[in-house]
């Protein structure tokens, strides 16, 4: 479906490389990750984003931590590179996610190879994931449908189809014309950068907007739905993304147009209640200021909050997840029950 | 009140110069306009913004084509002047009311000296209605209030004390203690390298966000009411105004925030029925697209319209307007009304 996009994540015989995203699309190129240290820089620099792409980026970084230590002391070290790889980026649950289950096998079983077999197996679900969500999404993108999408939840983020264009991948693949609206995402442009240029790529009709022009064009019946990723979903069903999600959710509430949000089961988090009890990540005020040398103070987080009462569903690899449905997180809260006791 | 801002428009001895805002904050540096085409180009290229100051840059202008030709054959020059000028922005209202108010005395009277001193009395006017704004909205500003502005209606944009912004300084001049939150503005950023760098200058606290920020803002309780400026407010008050302006209108209506916009009574636009009649300026997709060599579309509408249904009220030279109340605009229509006549 995309097989002209460079790998997210490569890894060979052991070896590690992130595709380096902060230089797309004019630059293609990796990073080696040999140690502990490269990968943390390269989750918290943002060369590898996307809560699914974090998540297995960690999942193998803790296999090179592995393999650059004896047996006997290898449990400490990844009990430490955990910590490590979970503080460089706070909000997407992904990352704690895949680190957990990679320590939850090492306490049993220490080897290298299963070690390296569990990372893999984490890439190989997620690329399940995805095209699971795109079966599940596949049918909302009718003929001449327009979506607009914020940030980068496609390919580059995950692996394969991505999250949120799983369903446009899909349809695109099945001759279904339609058109995407990107918004350009600021202060690191994403949606610009990557998703206008990943979805192109595919030949996808993208145009790109400004993050402010959303509203203007929902008024003049543009768009007929809203797509977008997430970083985590709590119990309750608030939606924790990219910053600019919940503007998205409140214009798409303003026009009665629906909103959905592509989310694998491994981006659900049974364990926090709510949006509220999320951190979310406060980044450089320089991200904003662009360089200027203003006296100027700047906010940068980098993620909100869309309260449940905004989302219309959830299109996850456990289905289309409606809102008004009753217990619509049901398959989601199973899903976490089951990972929890394997 | 901010006498360290260096001037948007200089007229002295008849010769023209504007302050080229496209280099801002980083240059001050100024045109001469000698040409109509050196006007058209400046107003085109957003050298010179701000529907008020457009509005008084090409009254000068008119004044700089009537010196450059002899009587017999200034009124030919100068309808021919009008036409061009009127089309290098097409959106804002004072751009065509101060050509249209210079033709009309040109009519009557074709001295160079009477020419002159229209526009200087149109430049002269501006200052007065941006400190009557000011007084008429700087009871909004009350101690500890947070104002979220969008774009730049300030003193760059207008002359002295700007529209949006005019009560903003009457209040720090009078001590009042309050915060402000900038929308940078995409694609041009008027909000950060304009609105901020003024507003820092002038010892007000002010906070650059992303468009995007907005909302997550407003959720969390930091924002108690936005002030924008307009390029047209139409007979039934519908607002033109910057694009993203919509954006806040909504969100404000959805968080139940105020929702001001400051009008100097030469916006308004007693002849357009509506928002919907107005010509959206659309500029080039290069502005978006950031020079991203991408197989990408991208779309760039100047200006948005927000229906009046989502407007608090106007802050103008003739009083706050609260559209809750009966016949808000009357005074902004007899005011339409004296103009026509004069």
């Amino acid at each position: 479906v995309n097989s002209t996009l460079p790998a997210t994540v490569i890894w060979q015989q052991g070896q590690l490389q992130l595709l380096d995203q902060r230089r797309l699309p004019e630059q293609i190129s990796y990073l080696e990750i040999n140690t502990l240290a490269q990968a943390c820089e390269a989750i918290r620099t943002l060369a590898v984003r996307g809560a699914p792409a974090i998540g297995i980026a960690a999942a193998y970084a803790m296999a090179v931590v592995a393999g650059g230590v004896a047996e006997a002391r290898r449990l400490a070290e990844l009990e430490a590179a955990a910590q490590a790889l979970q503080a460089a980026r706070p909000t997407a649950v992904n990352l704690s996610w895949a680190v957990q289950r990679m320590l939850r096998l090492a306490r049993s079983d220490i080897r290298l190879e299963r070690l390296r077999a569990e990372a893999e197996a984490i890439h190989d679900e997620d690329r399940s994931l995805c095209r699971a969500i795109g079966v599940n999404g596949q049918h909302l993108i009718t003929p001449g449908c327009r979506v607009l999408t914020h940030c980068n939840a496609g390919a580059l983020a995950v692996s394969e189809l991505g999250t949120a264009t799983a369903p446009l991948y899909l349809a695109h693949a099945a001759g279904v014309e339609f058109r995407v609206f990107a918004d350009e995402t600021r202060p690191l442009l994403q949606g610009a950068r990557l998703t206008a240029w990943e979805l192109a790529q595919a030949g996808i009709d993208v145009t790109l907007i400004c993050d402010s022009m959303a509203a203007t064009l929902m008024a003049q019946g543009e768009i007929d739905m809203v797509i977008v990723g997430t970083d985590r979903v709590t119990r309750n069903g608030d939606v924790v993304n990219k910053i600019g999600t919940l503007n998205l959710a409140v214009l798409c509430h303003h026009y009665q147009l629906p909103f959905y949000v592509a989310c694998p089961s491994s981006t659900f988090d049974a364990q926090t209640p709510s949006g509220a009890a999320v951190h979310i990540e406060q980044r450089p005020a320089s991200e904003v200021l662009d360089g200027r040398a203003a006296q100027v103070k700047a906010l940068n987080p980098a993620f909100d909050v869309t309260p449940a009462a905004l989302v219309t569903g959830l299109i996850t690899d456990r289905g289309l997840l409606r809102y008004a449905d009753a217990n619509p997180l049901a398959p989601l809260l199973d899903a976490a029950t089951q990972t929890s006791r394997s």
